[in-house]
């Protein structure tokens, strides 16, 4: 197909799509004229992917390139590849304090995960401790094992699909997916299960 | 204190707290002399406050602003108070499918959830759905009501912590403070607890 089909059928612009092609995110279409590529539905399909990682995982354009060349050659080893699909997706912009860095490290170890001493989680994790401690918000920071405990019941969950893929390339791409666009399901749900409990605490 | 000592107590840069107070999002200083406003620990704090909305919570100013206005004048009924503060930090920025519409819908109806039939968070989820179908992701929506269930212990959590909280302005501001930076603090922790199940799967 044409780019202007291409841009129908993703519902990407095709100025965007220049951009992706310029960018390397999409690779090239063949040229069937001199002056005329033509598409086919896996650059529908990477499109789709793209605008995902971008509107539902707010990833810039400079980690949508490392994902997709990422998920394009996994490591052989799965948890490492796993790994690497992890962090891709972690951003740190704040500050974090020792203190808080020392919490969330003491949690780990409380509640026996092994985790890389070095993984981005336990930096992102101790901003916002040291934000909610700055903001006077103690209280929420009592509930932190809970929190975890409540998460890593859907971790269990998030590497129940995962693992149930059928070859590496696919259970990567499953894990940047899970990763991304699990985030905004779980926020998502998260606002609506929050007004149910409001309601019944609230409106009886 | 003058604004260099604000700046530097805060660590927000002096044009940045200049621009916030252009935008009403900072209450101005007293005039201690016709050029020179003398600033409090209330704007220490309140800078603090927009700093994690913007940096963790990634809200946009427009939507600081609406929280600032909510958080200090909330709804009389604490259950509209809080939903306010819930609404306030649904970004809608995809597409929904009808289908996926319904699928959000019933789920609702199926964990006898209490949510309003225009809650934002409707449309947040069926818009990941929507994504994560057109991705060919279907086994993680073959999930959803076990993620589902796993957030509502989440919610309970969320709750349990605003409504020990003294006053109606102090829930409402913990609703702000736990839903925006409580999606962070759920992400980064949903990244720990990945690693380790993930190693627990494939690492021994």
């Amino acid at each position: 197909m044409r780019i202007g089909e291409l841009s129908e059928k993703s519902g990407v612009s095709v100025a965007t799509i220049k951009y992706y092609l310029r960018e390397g995110l999409l690779p090239a279409g063949e040229l069937s004229r001199p002056n005329q590529a033509s598409y086919d539905d896996g650059h529908v399909e990477r499109l789709r992917y793209i605008r995902a990682l971008i509107d539902i995982g707010k990833l810039p354009i400079t980690q949508v390139r490392e994902v997709l060349a990422m998920v394009h050659s996994p490591s052989p080893n799965i948890h490492d590849a796993l790994g690497t699909a992890l962090q891709a997706s972690v951003t740190v912009r704040g500050t974090a304090s020792p203190e808080a860095q020392k919490e969330i490290d003491e949690l780990v170890v409380r509640r026996k995960w092994q985790v890389s001493p070095n993984a981005p989680g336990r930096r992102a994790a101790a901003e916002v401790i040291t934000a909610l401690r700055q903001l006077g918000a103690d209280d929420l920071v009592d509930l932190l094992d809970e929190y975890a405990k409540a998460v890593e019941r859907i971790a269990r969950l998030d590497l129940r699909f995962v693992r149930e893929r059928s070859s590496p390339e696919a259970m990567v791409n499953g894990a940047v997916i899970g990763t991304l666009l699990g985030d905004s399901l779980i926020a998502a749900l998260r606002r609506l299960a929050d007004e149910h409990v409001s309601a019944e605490a609230f409106q009886t």
